[in-house]
């Protein structure tokens, strides 16, 4: 590991230290946070009865902070509210087709986030939250849709997770055996990418006619994820 | 729940039943069936040291069985190979943009998976299960590329993963607040849908001149995941 400034390093912990495959391991800073943009789903694991749940959820990132609704991991938190978890959010960028079966992969980058969620439970600062979430989401909508009122801030559990502690993993680039013995099976190889992409907006059949979609929803369509 | 043939029904256990917002649960096998077919990436929890660890992982099918790389969860698997895992497998299919935020959501398909995973240990069965894997995630390429050779089998870890215990959640469909008073507001509402596709072929730097990709790899280029 190069010398860095602490703030641009991410911590090393006995969980988050990589142990297999070092190489795709990263512990940039800018590195977790770019793969923390450039999507909004992870997959939240938790403990139940001794079994893990992992279950799908949306997360916004506000600086050092994630925030997801608690919903989804109710009766986990509700049964044990400092455990720990771990969220993961993973983008897939390709399949490696290498001209051996056991040298095949997949082109990807993921963060694990380990803590303990915090119940945001102050009203503005689940406010505050809330508009992380949604801005991270669909950047432009919070200031659009209407805002949640008292009854449906009450109803609402959001979760706050620090990123003190989290680790990377990327992989990128051709497959690793074209200057292997592989090389002479005439066997083609190469990278079958995989994109996500906006499609164009569907409004809603109920919509009133006259009421056209905002430029910072039509800005996305046909765009990149990420 | 309607009546059917216990096959075409997915069983339901304590882990399975459905909590929250049953109307988006699914106990149709052939739901099940859905999601596990249209992708090959899944997120692997398991329980290191009493705290969950969800692993991003690539997957395969046959019938009852789901085979899955064990590598990545080895920690866990060596410290307590009786332990029951939970395999998420999730389609983002887009964005739920509603008149209001709380009202906001995310269509998706999403399949989970409990169960104790079987190590494979014979090689015939071994064989036969990264076929499985290998032709899940990249059908044509076990007959294409070269097989794993002996120590290349010995070195793989392959789990065999019952999909005895399942469940199923899904959301598609419009925003549902264009009856209700928000309808009134003016905001636009609808779907932002959200595509996986295949990109171009990308060779090998490395590769010789002169081999073609094959036509298993140049139909899937520009096609739609899943």
């Amino acid at each position: 590991m190069t010398e860095q400034t602490p703030s641009l390093v991410l911590p090393e912990t006995e969980r988050t230290r990589h142990r297999r495959l070092s190489e795709q391991g990263s512990s940039s800073r800018a590195d977790l946070d770019a793969v923390l943009k450039a999507g909004f789903l992870c997959h939240l694991g938790v403990v139940v009865d001794g079994t893990p749940m992992v279950v799908p959820t949306v997360y916004g990132v506000e600086g050092d902070t994630l925030y997801f609704h608690g919903s989804v991991a109710s009766r986990s938190l509700v049964a044990s509210p400092q455990a720990t978890v771990c969220l993961t959010v993973t983008h897939v960028d390709g399949l490696v087709l290498s001209r051996s079966v056991f040298e095949h992969g997949v082109n990807y980058r993921s963060a694990m986030v380990y803590g303990v969620p915090r119940a945001v439970t102050d009203p503005d600062e689940k406010l505050a939250g809330l508009r992380s979430l949604t801005e991270h989401i669909t950047p432009g909508q919070w200031d659009y849709a209407r805002r949640p009122n008292r009854k449906e801030l009450a109803a609402t559990v959001l979760l706050a997770l620090s990123l003190d502690e989290a680790s990377v993993k990327l992989r990128s680039g051709p497959p690793e055996d074209g200057d292997g013995p592989d090389a002479e099976l005439g066997v083609w190889a190469g990278v079958l990418p995989l994109n996500a992409t906006w499609g164009a907006l569907e409004p809603d059949p109920l919509l009133a006619e006259g009421i056209a979609a905002p430029a910072h929803l039509t800005a996305r369509e046909h765009q990149r994820l990420g």
